[in-house]
């Protein structure tokens, strides 16, 4: 999937009040979906935090596995991580994105709450087909600012299961979706 | 799926070298896990270790999050660690599973690696229709250990995604595997 990125979003996201607020990293996310994005052919894997202390943090940890002793010790992870880029917004990322394919860019939220005109994973797919760059925005805490839902372009469905119960990790949700947009 | 049960072993399993070890707890896996099973209708998730003061750290998470200040912040956390179960070996586990329901018990092994006999997750779906109680069986570190993948009734295909790259987490691996014997 050569024209597909995705977004992990620490701001605008909401806490459980489901008031805004800016997340802190979480390191284990940076390994997991960028294994998952090397998994099943993702393009490029934007972190993005406004906070300098944060995308310190995530530039360590990415040194750390592509150019330091982690990466020696496991070239796979290396790999994975070589896909990992930090941005202060999520319109640098978009910006960055035009730019590395010089085609328009569609932008599409996830959540686990149903969005009024959310597509389903086979509509997004079929999408994928054009040439168009995609890039799939996942949110930390307790999901996205609406607000950020909203301005996208689409709007995913949200995973479910065999209940109501919606609070998957953004690390399983992501794998999901991706192996939904390859292997369904 | 009330016949459905996951196991996530930390012995035997194998370190890059293929040597047998066991390995240390993680303890995102218990939350991420937990998450799935309780989105995905899963009756208990087995966390197997022989070591006692790894057994004492997963007791310590459970019980943070099932009797703790954890599950009064965040209910739906609560609910989700109370599926997992501490045993101090597989074969535990499964008798346990077999005296909840009393029912025969299938045993699925998962990997990374193709297997000469493993079935598709579609193919498990169809078996998941009986009666008997059914156990995926997840592997830490560098995967389960040889014997064990032989010794279960089933071993699973892996997970490919758009090229050779077999490095999913077990977190997102489980995610998966799960979705599809749902959703697919």
């Amino acid at each position: 999937m050569d024209n597909l990125y995705l977004a992990l979003v620490h701001f605008p996201v909401v806490n459980k009040k489901n008031e805004p607020i800016g997340s802190a990293l979480t390191t284990i996310d940076l390994h997991d979906m960028a294994r998952a994005s090397m998994t099943f052919g993702v393009r490029g894997f934007y972190v993005i935090t406004p906070f300098q202390d944060q995308a310190d943090l995530a530039d360590q940890v990415i040194r750390h596995w592509t150019h330091g002793a982690g990466g020696r010790l496991n070239p796979s992870r290396k790999q994975a991580l070589e896909l990992v880029r930090v941005t202060q917004t999520f319109e640098t990322a978009v910006e960055q994105i035009y730019a590395e394919r010089n085609q328009p860019v569609v932008t599409i939220a996830t959540s686990a709450k149903k969005h009024k005109n959310s597509v389903s994973t086979r509509k997004l797919k079929q999408r994928l087909g054009s040439n168009a760059s995609h890039v799939l925005v996942f949110g930390t805490a307790w999901g996205l600012a609406q607000e950020l839902v909203d301005n996208c372009d689409l709007q995913l469905d949200p995973i479910t299961g065999t209940g109501d119960y919606n609070h998957l990790s953004v690390r399983s949700a992501a794998s999901i979706y991706l192996d939904r947009l390859t292997n369904d």
